[in-house]
């Protein structure tokens, strides 16, 4: 069976994040007040192979850990489900 | 009230996605089978003042239409709650 999963891969907590930091400075001169703590991170969708949702997001979190972020400053969470990006 | 705010910006079904083709090609090697259909995004958290939740995810809407993605290729999508990003 085919799950779709979705890795989110975020920087650490203190690693400096300047997308982010540039993001929150721009708002304020477009209008859009009281945003804060703007952190940058990247998204993957795919369908996983598995025998069950336990195992889908097994090998999501494997892959997410070994090939999709790097681990000295990121971290990187997985989770069943599509939220947000539609049918593949 | 300050509400955390997720935005995924997701590229448009048909546009081509080089980086999502790549992980997808690497990953037989390293010895995860059965995954298909991966697509690369972005990710964005804030913390977003207002009333209350419509009002931040009307106003993460709008941002995330207006500065976060390129509304001619991406679709963006913006949730209330953490999903993955824990405490800023």
């Amino acid at each position: 069976m085919n799950f779709p999963v979705t890795v989110t891969v975020t920087l650490r907590a203190g690693i400096a994040d300047p997308e982010g930091a540039t993001i929150e400075r721009a708002l304020p001169a477009l209008g859009f007040d009281g945003v804060t703590h703007v952190r940058a991170g990247k998204s993957f969708h795919m369908m996983i192979e598995a025998s069950d949702e336990g195992a889908a997001l097994e090998k999501a979190t494997a892959l997410a850990q070994r090939l999709l972020s790097n681990p000295v400053i990121e971290n990187a969470t997985a989770r069943v489900g599509d939220s947000g990006w539609g049918a593949p």
